[in-house]
């Protein structure tokens, strides 16, 4: 199974739509007992881009540009097993764009965001 | 009715979500014939708080903290009536968020975006 | 002289940074007097493109694709003749960022913000 | 010495204004050797936080609400020991707002971004 950033796995996946499921590690977690803003930014930017990517064709490649992440209540250890899931928005001929939520077992929104993509020549680098 | 900014149309209200119609007046276009990214902005702004309005008692005061934008093509006059649907993502005790897109008669999507909201108690100034 | 949004006047440009003046017309006012978030959307609109505009080549095209506006205090008609100054942080091959605030004559900051352009090649349409 | 997330050291901190230094570790990096946009998001929100926090009184508790980052260029292992600066654009009664970037020796940007965050009374909870 393929592995992503902080633990996240990939539970559901279709065209234009990804859930990834995570218990946040210790690491995450400041001494106040929530998780760092980091943590929530890094499972939101896996599933968008992911989502984004099960609209591209084989080879092309893409690279995110922006993230725009909500934060909707602080996440403690008794949120339990997290579930991330982003939609795609829009795919153009230069850019694509995808929203997601990061919630509990109970549907609670801890914190929501989107991204674009830019969609790049499979021969240049950066 | 009541009026709101750029000519905005409320069509929709229902707690959580509301859709708002327009047709961009010329003074919006720049000299390519395309939509300034304020008109968008606006039309956004104002449904996103509006989605929020329809989740608050009455007298509760709010106040939008923070606007994110995607723009996803070109807002060109043959768009024609353009939809805007905002929908309130998180309610809590100190903020509020929405998302919300901007799309013509056959679907398309023109921008998207979302809010952060936060409530003020009422007696209070800034 | 150029007209811009909203009643804009550009009073600086150098390479990579420009300083617009403007006060808010009437109709941006809601009935609690405070000026639509759209109004300061488009006036960072307005100068995050231009400030990116002097560091571009003759003939090079490029379009927002994302606005991100944070809103630090209410916008009343007291503040009197606006400031919004923006400038460049990057410009890449294929993108350009900048970052912008409007103050008031005593320095107060009312918004402030960011964009990400893209860069189009010249002869393709979108 | 405090630890910070992703292993920042704190190296510069005035009044409104921090510096964190960090060689990103192996794990952050993808297959192909581009490190993932959590990593910059993680740095981004340590220090545009600790740069709200050299305004706050002692005892202020205040919590990060958005989040917004631009990624400029691929982050690769090349790019050496990276520098995140913060600086406070905004502090009112209720929110704050700072801006950062995130660069190497050469003062190349590879991420920028800001933040808001809320002030809470100390001794309400969530």
């Amino acid at each position: 199974m393929r592995r992503f950033a902080a633990g996240l796995t990939l539970v559901e996946a279709e065209a234009g739509r990804v859930t990834f499921t995570v218990v946040a590690r210790e690491e995450f977690y400041n001494g106040m007992g929530v998780a760092h803003g980091g943590f929530a930014a890094t499972m939101l930017d896996s599933a968008l881009g992911c989502a984004i990517n099960t609209m591209m064709p084989a080879g092309r490649v893409f690279t995110t540009i922006d993230l725009q992440i909500h934060y909707t209540r602080p996440l403690r250890r008794e949120a339990g097993e997290l579930r991330c899931t982003a939609t795609v928005v829009h795919v153009g001929s230069r850019t694509a764009t995808s929203e997601g939520r990061i919630v509990d077992a109970n549907g609670k929104v801890y914190a929501h965001g989107t991204t674009t993509c830019i969609l790049v020549e499979p021969p240049r680098g950066e």
